[in-house]
């Protein structure tokens, strides 16, 4: 397996030299390494959002593509630093379920502690595994150091896990969740398109409802330039997932909706 | 032509994976390209900030780049998909004037619809095109296919084109509008200083009044350090266009200006 | 001294084409050099921060790194441009104390002015030296350009300096800075923990008392998660400098701290 880019997810922002200080690590053991900002914007300490960061892009990402995934709350305690690789790719983060979507999409091949000393910084501070454990791991896989030599075999299994994103039905009405709200402040929901078997026809999307705090939208469009300025509107996003959108506006803002909250959908 | 770096240019922020997946998109394609971030920061929808962001960083660029420009308010309804040879370097973006100021500038010498699939990801989603059709056309360019297999030629003429940077000039006032305004909040202005004629002499600079709203400042500083703290003044900027700045403090937020509103520029 | 990456810190952010132009100036110079971020999110035209920015960050980066590093509230006036030569890197810079804390650390083993015009871009603006003078600096010591080549030889002693980082013990207690508030609201302060003998053990951690304003913390914690949800805490950061954090909160906020505010530590 050839290597492919470093690719970076964190919750690091870019407002300070933490981000630049992995690739400088980075740079040191493996000079010749692409690497990729993924995204360094996941709301401080949210695991379950950057879970499903990882698990939206991943796909587009190539075979042998290394992501080094930080958002680690329990950073300087027990929880365990592991490598793993899943669908011909590697991922090296905290073992707090970071991993979690992936993992639940695929199933992983194998996982490793980060353990060994000789892939580490020589001191590991207790505040910036990612410096000290996670890029120098992530930068010897690239050079060619094998899975296996970073550290003891741990089960698969034994991985932490979240629950999964939210996608229950019960009498005809599904719930989901929001995953993510991004710049625009369109919502990404947990409900995927393919699972309510929403069709393409305007006829059986029009017989839609999605629900979210008391707003019920009507029918399901097939893109924001669909309904007029400032107007609501459910769509199935780029992820394959039901979104809601304010066209020219903000939905997360006019909503006043926040991670986490429910998400109804309905066909009448 | 050889290919120079993949340049982006969106308003897709940095909060999201949007950015982020492009780059895996290119790095599956093209894996030895070289990637640059121009900017990401376009705000939401802003078709004519945009233009003018690549038309002022476009000259730095060496030939052979390729851009890939999205600010795309229309994605997913009719609007084409193009890619456009100007000065030497490559252009894929939606048609919607996002090229007009470097059109302007320049001429096209050529452009294409982007519709052959075999140069798109597989599965085309109604709201991301970016990763879906501009991505890869231009990681299919870096790795050496023609423009002309991307799809069929198109006018050059027929390119959707937005009003040109206001300048204007009547009983000796300029009249110009505000293209962006910068993270210090200067006020980039649309008029240049070689079109109004502005010399380098002190002296003749005195004789020069800018104003904006009900503002008025007396003559065109060398720099912003010309003047005292928290005083507005007028200027030459990198980009060759008349500035306004506030020393050590916002020009933005303490004349309460919003892009495209005018300015005007007269000698006593 | 072979080439490694051109680091970049400045004051400019993400919201303009500023560094994204510099990457193409670069790109045309050295198109195969490897560019990396540090940071763009400075606060405007604070230049200490800067400096300890790059101070905490050097270390991480290979030898022959060469940092592109703009700051530069005297832009267009006499102050210096130079590049300097310090612990096997290069660092190109307003002559204005950005560098002080790197050179406080190692002293510097040569330095130019940067005035060779071969080495410049054609045109010099008086508001954008990052773009017509230090980037291409660093593109061409990139490609081999050797630093005397770049101007005439300065003394290192005449660069200016920036008062250090605060750090005095009298009768026992130790008084430091705030140098930096990172996106997580955490203080990093400029009192090193060898300095101020902070030992391993939990039992002589209990005995220190941190002050800021007129809170006083007790003891100093291994990692933030050793506190309570929202209770504050410090500790020693990633850089060996004595922190304040807030669990799961913003110390920065709670305190409503700025840059430069004094701390003091000692033991009861």
């Amino acid at each position: 397996m050839a290597s492919g880019p470093i690719v970076l997810l964190t919750d690091y922002g870019l407002q300070d030299t933490y981000v630049g200080v992995l690739k400088g690590v980075i740079a040191r053991i493996a000079p010749q390494a692409t690497v990729i900002d993924l995204l360094h914007h996941v709301r401080p300490q949210q695991v379950r959002q950057g879970a499903y960061a990882l698990w939206a892009a991943e796909p587009y990402f190539p075979d042998g593509s290394i992501f080094v995934a930080v958002v680690d709350p329990g950073v300087g305690t027990e929880r365990r630093a592991v490598a793993v690789e899943i669908n011909r790719k590697y991922f090296v983060a905290p073992d707090n379920g970071l991993l979690s979507f992936v993992l639940q999409r695929y199933g992983a091949e194998r996982a490793v502690v980060l353990e060994n000393p000789a892939y580490r910084l020589p001191v590991v501070s207790s505040t910036f595994h990612g410096r000290d454990i996670f890029a120098p791991a992530a930068a010897y896989l690239a050079q060619g150091v094998r899975l296996e030599q970073l550290g003891m075999p741990i089960a698969v299994r034994s991985l932490q896990q979240l629950p999964p994103p939210r996608c229950e039905e019960r009498d005809g009405v599904w719930v989901g969740e929001v995953l993510h709200i991004d710049r625009f402040g369109n919502l990404i929901t947990s409900l995927p398109a393919e699972r309510l078997q929403i069709g393409a026809s305007l006829q059986e999307r029009a017989q839609w409802r999605v629900a979210v705090r008391s707003h019920i939208i009507a029918g399901i469009s097939r893109t924001f330039a669909d309904v007029a300025e400032g107007e609501l509107c459910a769509y199935v996003g780029s992820d394959g997932l039901l979104e809601i959108a304010c066209r020219n506006g903000s939905a997360a803002i006019q909503l006043q909706i926040t991670l986490g909250e429910s998400v109804r959908a309905w066909r009448v």
